[in-house]
């Protein structure tokens, strides 16, 4: 029985969130039972959506309960089994935490699916091909649906989301221009994401200035926008929607720590037709496979190349996480466990 | 060849719509070219979306020319014809403007229609039975789209809109919540409109305290929201709504003068995976006809008995249009010219 780390939630976070509302514990591993399967994870993925689930009040998320393991996807290999449904050395992601092993009920449906790691990278499966693919697939084909030739706007370009919006807007055939934070991540998005264009959200102090820049790099307008954002870049992309335009509104992660992110002009909705949508995408299951085949074609054909950004060790997760709060990361965030 | 008094646009408004923006002018209704046919006006149609042409700026319709007659619906009766399609005495309604007669060309599409009102008065082609109507019609059932037993909340509740929004949705077998300013409003709308409740949003100085009367009034949440009025009557509805909730944004009248109407939270969309959409009537001509028929047969069941404010005379209609936008108005605005 290995001995397993783990990253709990001690307390709620007033405001922004810090390192000491979570605590790091050691345990051993328990016992399996029949049907169950021991999984040693080899990545942690870190996502924005479990900043809403550190707060106790409504939300799309369950709250984490408090003194109990982080939630959050896990990519690994089985290392002990008693199901039939499992062999030891399988590729798996999984729902495991944030932690170094987890237990799973084999027959517990979704609980975990094995994954080919011949093409596509293990970590990619919580990433480009897992999760937050499929968020920016549900969020384009199914809100956005763009047309050939539309423009389509997309915050955090270059984050797990974002890179694979762009991907699958230019299989699309539209243009795809980026928002993101710094020079750098600017010129990744134009160079190697595919984006036809990429704004430097931390050259401009206000919305206006900003939504010049928007303007300068959509000629024809904003058709729709994938969002995860929020706040200042919201205020600045909404005047260049075009009429009839969608917005995907995938995240708002301005706001997560509470801060005020008020849309300043909702009239503009309404004079420009604008349909905007909330969405999260563990609530449409149904359009998974064929998401995450279009994805892994992407990867595999390499027309999708993610980054990641990796923090080294479970004891590191916390403060990744808050930096991937701040955009800090580059690229998809994930935690190596081994 | 009448004597035709006319409103024109002398000027735009500077921040609030004035008087003086408005000019009243004297000329000679023209001699009839063949297939042209002289309309009296009976009822001039005064609607929120005229002080949007007002302006100069990008807004979705057209702007109002200056020094020409304001645009309007309009419905009459053929005082002389010159076309085969229509006779002297019937009654149409059409896009006259804010004049006493007009001359239209008979076969362009879509400039006139002759109305019925053996079961239906003249006016009500103007209300419940026309443009507000088929917008309340189209909101409601193509974006709203409410269930059997769902709560639908209205605000501008008993304007010439929300009242066929609460005849429809009840139709429907909704609970129907309106929000109107003013006691008599309110009992009008639940003695008189078929609304289950009415909030009068002049008791609360913020959105927070009536936000807590939607929450009394909407005991299972608000899962349709039909929108007229926007700022803080939105920021009181939104945090009512319930996960996978449709606002229908119609109108926005409480910025339509150029107040700030900040949405305070829209991390609310996000979180309820809420589905917001803008629209315009106009631009979904291919429901009218199922939208005027159930219309139609609401009024003259008397399931829909729209109320009107009637002015009299062409000189006070700029006057009735300002408290129109005050919501000075109870129902429907009319100016009455005969």
């Amino acid at each position: 029985m290995p001995t397993n780390h783990q990253i709990l939630l001690d307390n709620r976070p007033q405001g922004e969130a810090v390192e000491s509302n979570f605590k790091l514990v050691t345990s051993e591993t328990p016992a399996l039972q029949e049907g169950q399967v021991l999984v040693r994870h080899h990545y942690l993925s870190l996502d924005p959506y479990m900043r809403g689930r550190m707060n106790d009040g409504k939300s799309y998320a369950q709250p984490q309960a408090l003194g109990e393991v982080m939630g959050g996807g896990t990519a690994g290999e089985v290392v002990e089994s008693r199901s039939s449904k499992y062999a030891v050395g399988d590729t798996v992601v999984g729902m495991g935490g944030w932690q170094e092993y987890s237990v799973v009920q084999a027959d517990q449906p979704g609980a975990m699916r094995k994954v080919d790691t011949t093409h596509v990278p293990l970590s990619h499966y919580l990433g480009a091909v897992g999760m937050p693919g499929v968020t920016a697939w549900y969020g384009l084909t199914q809100i956005c649906a763009p047309r050939q030739g539309e423009t389509v706007v997309c915050s955090a370009a270059t984050g797990a989301v974002g890179s694979a919006v762009a991907a699958l807007a230019k299989a699309r055939g539209c243009r795809v221009v980026g928002i993101a934070g710094g020079a750098e991540k600017c010129r990744y998005a134009t160079e190697e994401l595919g984006y036809d264009a990429c704004i430097d959200y931390k050259e401009h102090s206000d919305a206006a200035s900003l939504s010049k820049a928007v303007k300068a790099a959509c000629p024809d307008g904003v058709d729709a926008y994938f969002e995860n954002v929020g706040g200042m870049v919201l205020n600045a992309v909404l005047p260049r929607m075009n009429a009839f335009g969608r917005i995907a509104l995938c995240g708002m992660i301005a706001g997560y720590n509470g801060e005020p992110v008020p849309m300043d002009y909702p009239q503009l909705l309404l004079t420009n037709r604008i349909k905007l949508q909330g969405f999260i995408v563990s609530e449409h299951m149904e359009h998974w496979p064929a998401a995450l085949k279009e994805l892994g074609a992407l990867v595999a054909s390499g027309k999708l190349r993610p980054r990641e950004s990796i923090a080294q060790g479970i004891a590191q997760a916390p403060q990744a996480f808050l930096g991937l709060l701040k955009g800090r990361n580059f690229g998809k965030q994930l935690v190596k466990l081994v």
